[in-house]
C-alpha cells in the first residue's frame, strides 16, 4: 500500500481542535478525512503528529494514511487546496515507506505561543496572539525559561490526572524573541503533555508580573501539583510550527 | 473649544470603508461617532484624514473631533477600547491646537501593500495580503518602481474620471521588503488619488510577471488611460501606515 505524508497548515479559530469528533466537521482532521474519503471512494483515516486543542493554531501539523489509488501527488494537493476552507492548507503531500507512522516516529515537536504585551490591544493580533497588558521583567522570565530546559517530570504543568505513563520530558530549548509588542516564545522538546505548553506559559507571565516567584519552579517540579503552576493562557496564541522525525 | 486627535487602527474585513454611510453601523467612522455621540451627549462628528475603501486596514489612520466636554483624554481612551469592536482600536487620545484638521493639514501618507507570492496558499495571511501565485521577476518589478517615484500626474492610475482638481502627485518612496514568501510594498507620498496604490500594485504584478513592459508606465503617464494600467488589486491587502502631518 502506498503511504502518504501530509504537512498542514491551519488557522485553528474557527474548530473544535485536530481530533475527528463524531460527524462533527468542526476539525481539521474531519475536513481533510471527508475531503480524502470522497476522492479516493473509500473511507479514509489519517494519523495525526497528535491533537491540537481547539483554537490553537498549525504552521507545520504532520499526517500520514495509506491507500492503494494511483492517484498523483500532485493531484491530491491540487484537490485539497481547492476543496478545502482557506484557514486549511495542505502545504506539501509526499510518499513515504510504508512503515512512516506520523505518531510513533515522532521524535519532537516545535510550538510556538505569541503574546501582544502591550497596554492597548492590536486589532490585527487580535486572533493569533494573548492579549496580556501588564508589565513584564523580561529578565525573570529568561532566568525562568532556563530552569524549565533540560529532562524534568512535567506532571505539574500539565492537566493530566495521575497516570502510569511517564510524565517526563525534555525541553531542549525555550526562548523568547521580541518584535516590537510581539513576544515569542519558542519551545522546543522530545513531546509535550496535555496542555503543557500553555500552563508553562502563564507561569512565565505570572513570574515575569512577579506574581509568582522564580523559586516556584523548583517547587512544582519537586511537589508534582498543578494547582500550583500558573494559569493556563488561551489558545489562540498557541502554533504547532513543526514535527520532527529521524 | 477643544480639538482631540485620534490615532486609530483597524482590521477593514468586516467594514464598509472608514467614511459613514447613513445609519450603517458597517463603517469605521459610524462605529467611532456613535460611541463619542453617546460619551458626550450630543452629536459628534469626527473629520479623517481621508476615506479608505471597503476591506483596507489601518495602523495609523488619523481623526479629530471638537467638543466642549472637560471629560479627560484617558476617560476617552479607556471608553473606546472598552466599547468599539476588537478590530477597531484607538492607540492614542491627544489634546492639538484647535486649527488642526485632520484632513486638510495632512502633509503626507504612507501605505503598504502585502502580496503573498507562492503557489500554495497561507492559512495566516489570507485576511492580510493578496495571494498572487505566479512567479515576479522582481528586478524588473524594482525597476518599474523606479519609474514612478517622483512627481507624474497619476490620473492613468486611478479610478477618477476627467476631474478639474489636479492628479499630479509625488511619489517620495516606492520600496519592496521581502519576508520569505511575503513582499510588502511601502508607498510614502504627498497623496495618493482613488485606488491609486492598488492600480499601481496590479501595473507591478503585471510587469513582474511579463504581461506588461516596463515602458507602458511612460505610455500610461503620457496618455493618462486608466485602461493601460494593470488590475486593480483587492482591498484585503492594502494598509494605511501613518499621515505626516508638519
Amino acid at each position: 500500500m502506498r503511504n502518504i505524508k501530509l504537512t498542514i497548515e491551519y488557522d485553528g479559530g474557527r474548530y473544535l481542535g485536530w481530533q475527528r469528533l463524531g460527524n462533527s466537521d468542526k476539525t481539521i482532521q474531519g475536513k481533510i478525512e471527508a475531503i480524502l474519503t470522497k476522492l479516493l471512494g473509500t473511507t479514509t483515516e489519517i494519523v495525526g503528529s497528535g491533537r491540537t486543542d481547539a483554537g490553537t493554531h498549525a504552521r507545520g501539523q504532520i499526517a500520514n494514511f495509506k491507500t492503494n489509488s494511483t492517484i498523483s501527488l500532485t493531484e491530491i494537493g491540487d484537490v485539497f487546496n481547492h476543496q478545502l476552507p482557506r484557514d486549511i492548507v495542505v502545504k506539501k503531500v509526499e510518499e513515504v515507506p510504508e512503515r512512516f507512522h506520523a505518531r510513533y516516529n515522532a521524535t519532537g515537536k516545535k510550538y510556538s505561543y505569541h503574546v501582544w504585551n502591550n497596554s492597548i490591544p492590536s486589532a490585527f493580533e487580535r486572533h493569533y496572539s494573548f492579549h496580556f497588558p501588564e508589565e513584564l521583567n523580561l529578565d525573570l522570565v529568561n532566568q525562568a525559561c532556563e530552569k524549565l530546559i533540560g529532562t524534568h517530570d512535567f506532571i505539574g504543568f500539565s492537566s493530566l490526572k495521575k497516570t502510569k505513563k511517564s510524565t517526563v520530558r525534555t525541553i531542549k530549548e525555550l526562548s523568547i524573541t521580541q518584535e516590537g509588542s510581539l513576544l515569542h516564545f519558542t519551545f522546543v522538546g522530545d513531546g509535550f503533555l496535555y496542555k503543557m505548553v500553555r500552563i508553562i506559559m502563564g507561569t512565565l507571565l505570572e513570574i515575569g508580573t512577579g506574581k509568582m516567584e522564580l523559586a516556584s519552579i523548583d517547587e512544582i517540579f519537586e511537589n508534582k501539583t498543578r494547582s500550583e503552576a500558573g494559569m493556563t493562557v488561551p489558545s489562540h496564541g498557541l502554533f504547532l510550527d513543526e514535527v520532527y522525525y529521524n
